[in-house]
């Protein structure tokens, strides 16, 4: 394997463990094992160790959601199809990964926000990007700035709480029924 | 001390650390320091362990929650004066525990549910109990059954949500906004 995929292993193997156990559980032997890394290459590439490694591997995560969003966001004929093609990429996900991963921040935003600052800092910075594509997106169907605003938090906030159920009763029922709400909610706008 | 109340203080200082920390954070050493408890008290009252302890610490301060939900939703006025009291209880909680405390199942529901089948039960169970709740309220209120279970749904995902997003910024603003947004939906309940 040549020398220079090294970190990107790393990254990638943090950021799937960060998904389904968070960042207490992820050991750095754990990733190092699954990622066939030796020891020395962790603190060539991430001095500051598991923090930095987690951190990167979070934003890496993060930016693979935000790309999915802008797609979606995007290209769907309007924000109603957009969000009910998100709401069925994550029960998509939450099957296939047998209820492990849901929202790949979420953990980590619970377990580090209050005490990490660069694990905060990451999550933070993913939240507000997708609840500004949100926003962007309900702008050009013509809903005025403030309360774009203001429906993108909540849409945004449904979602990962939806996500959180989902993965308390291993069912993608929680997060069907927020999409449905969702879409009643946006097909309702000119008085939402 | 009087010995009898050793198992409460584990659980308590058990619920506390889970909910600050989540469970893979919290060590058994940390426990039994804090709740000034002796190691072989651990394995006399919870024989199964960390998993045992923090099961039954988690479900004591989900039962904490069920008490708070049925008397304000039982004492309330309306569901919408309900849910503002709910939302105002849990963005002071947020304020003065410096946003360590959110919700106190939902970082365990992420890090185990998928996992351990008792931590899983546990979590599972405190969001059904809150979610009947939240419906029952709403029956009162008039809306029929099916529709009120959908909205109970709703109303507690984007309440969780919300709590990782406040957790997530360091701020109360999501919180603060989903409670908005529900008083908005509630109000016009005759169509909703």
């Amino acid at each position: 394997m040549p020398r220079g995929t090294t970190k990107l292993r790393l990254l990638s193997t943090a950021a799937d463990l960060l998904h389904r156990q968070g960042y207490a559980s992820t050991g750095l032997n754990q990733v190092l094992g699954e990622a066939r890394a030796p020891r020395g290459s962790l603190y060539f590439h991430f001095p500051g160790g598991k923090e930095e490694l987690m951190a990167e591997a979070l934003s890496g995560a993060a930016r693979g959601i935000t790309e999915l969003l802008e797609r979606t966001l995007r290209d769907a004929p309007s924000a109603e199809v957009a969000l009910y093609l998100i709401v069925d990429y994550f029960c998509d996900q939450l099957e296939r990964s047998q209820f492990q991963k849901g929202c790949p921040v979420a953990t980590v935003a619970l377990e580090q926000s209050a005490v990490s600052d660069p694990l905060h800092a990451a999550c933070s910075q993913a939240y507000t990007a997708w609840e500004a594509l949100i926003a962007g997106r309900l702008v050009r169907e013509g809903i005025a700035r403030p309360r774009a605003d203001e429906l993108a938090g909540f849409i945004l906030a449904s979602i990962e709480g939806a996500l959180i159920l989902c993965r308390a009763h291993r069912s993608t029922a929680p997060l069907e029924r927020v999409g449905g709400e969702l879409r009643r909610l946006l097909t309702r706008k000119d008085d939402a």
